[in-house]
């Protein structure tokens, strides 16, 4: 990365798409809760989310760091090193960035370019009265962890190489869905490539306030099957052992999970059914989109109105 | 801008060009010094500066503020304006970006992405030996008003909106080529489409830094001409009233120009010269691209080694 900027080939009949997010030590992360590498990771996960939130391809990064004086050589490299090691993964190039001092906190700023067939990317204003309402994955762990942050539980840097493993207690699993986020970037293509989705958001808000965001933008409403909404394994263990947590509500309202939420007619069940069954990826219908505005729940109790009860950052 | 990335068009037969500075409160600016409109203004202004050096066409930018929760909504709006008027006289869509709130100083990272045709744009390592340099603009300006903000002088909010017309003292002419720079993107522009140039670079470190930054990547070296060297007027009527500056030192090592610096072989001196006549801008011919490498400087006195004497941030 030598020059001025860095020039970018892409392909002919794709559309760009161009994100970007900021994280902010005391806001975003502390460097009590996690070592560079997962800093790192996060930084760059999070804009990847939304890439994969519009179905598209992520082809190349762009990195901006203001860093406190006091940050080692070593640290940087490890945050780095956790940055290029998820952009490889994902076949993202890191093209270019820039570094400057911060005279206060650790400050990443990344943008990341990808791209989408003409057409094809999903927005969140799309949904219609009638689609089905789908989530990725499980919800409820990433605010559980940050809880769990809160309370002054931290793992130790060993248990950050295994995260994904399933033999981590439930404790260590939700710190590490907090810390360690993966972006689902093949969902989102594959949801893209199946032309059936009508609107699409990740999850990074809480699922109730992101649902918002698509019912507002639709012009509609939608109710959610309480007893659909997947909730995370570690979530249910660890409230069933006595811990302070309401399964559902952190599941509906927590924010940072970046799970994609997306609405599809009825009759394309099936087909996304399919995709997502070579993905080894959970997608479970939670509810439908309904042309009175407002969210709403649905449980044994009969439908009570949702308020969408937004994330909120550490400050 | 309602969802998570942006989607751009960009034209068939061309590269793209990416790229990302940081602005950091007490590090690249001061409050004290600069209204908020013009400490947005620069903040996309070197970003453009970037995408000008490539010779490329500036398309879209993106905007992350870290902003103090002192900030006042009129600072922001304010310092928004400023990035919006210098986007849209250049054209440019501010298509997204991230807003958080900061512990510490005021951070805003611009990305802007550009397109050239292919192959067309310009890199810092092609100049060749018997290549001529050029720089356009004049030199010196941009540090004299550093070091006038430095001592103290400040100009008031008025003469900020007078930016650029011929009749301001020098003391406010040099404050002002610091506080607002303009990035040189027709200039840029015009010289890639002329398919002359051999190496361009803008001249944000001072030309002894980046002129270092183009023979060292050629695998060069380079003599500028002292008497050749385009010095601000404002500079020289500076010195000349007594004001302690060197005027050839300030122009050959002051930071944050802004201006092209560019080499192209002898036999295109007219070519340039035309093109940079329907410009009014002016474009001058300061040495040659040598075969051995260092940076030498020809003056009365004869050749002499110069040292890179790279640009220095507030902190």
């Amino acid at each position: 990365v030598g020059d001025d900027a860095a020039v970018l080939e892409v392909n002919p009949g794709f559309e760009l798409i161009a994100c970007c997010d900021l994280s902010v030590e005391g806001v975003h992360f502390r460097r009590e809760w996690a070592p560079p590498r997962l800093i790192g990771h996060k930084a760059l996960a999070v804009t990847l989310s939304d890439v994969a939130a519009m179905g598209a391809l992520a082809r190349f990064a762009m990195v901006s760091m203001a860093l406190p004086k006091s940050t080692s050589a070593q640290f940087i490299d490890e945050l780095l090193a956790g940055m290029f090691e998820l952009a490889e993964a994902w076949q993202v190039s890191i093209v270019g960035g820039d570094t400057s001092v911060s005279p206060g906190p650790l400050i990443i700023d990344t943008s990341v370019i990808g791209e989408c067939e003409k057409g094809l990317a999903l927005k969140r204003g799309g949904a219609r009265p009638g689609d089905t309402i789908y989530v990725t994955g499980s919800l409820g762990a990433s605010a559980l962890g940050l809880q769990l942050l809160n309370s002054g539980i931290t793992i130790d840097a060993g248990a950050t190489e295994t995260a994904g493993e399933a033999a981590q207690p439930p404790q260590v699993e939700a710190i590490l869905r907090h810390l360690k986020p993966e972006p689902r970037l093949d969902a989102g293509r594959a949801i893209a490539q199946a032309r059936v989705a009508t609107a699409m958001i990740d999850i990074s808000d809480g699922l109730s306030t992101d649902l918002s965001h698509i019912v507002e933008e639709s012009g509609c409403g939608a109710v959610i099957q309480a007893s659909s909404v997947p909730i995370a394994g570690c979530v249910t263990a660890l409230a069933s052992s006595g811990f302070d947590v309401v399964p559902l509500d952190v599941a509906l309202h927590g924010g940072e999970e970046y799970e994609l939420l997306f609405t599809a007619p009825p009759e394309a069940a099936a087909r996304i059914a399919d995709r997502f069954r070579s993905l080894s990826l959970q997608c479970t219908a939670i509810g439908e989109v309904i042309e009175r505005p407002g969210l709403h729940l649905a449980s044994e109790g009969g439908l009570e109105p949702m308020r969408p009860l937004g994330f909120e950052h550490l400050i």
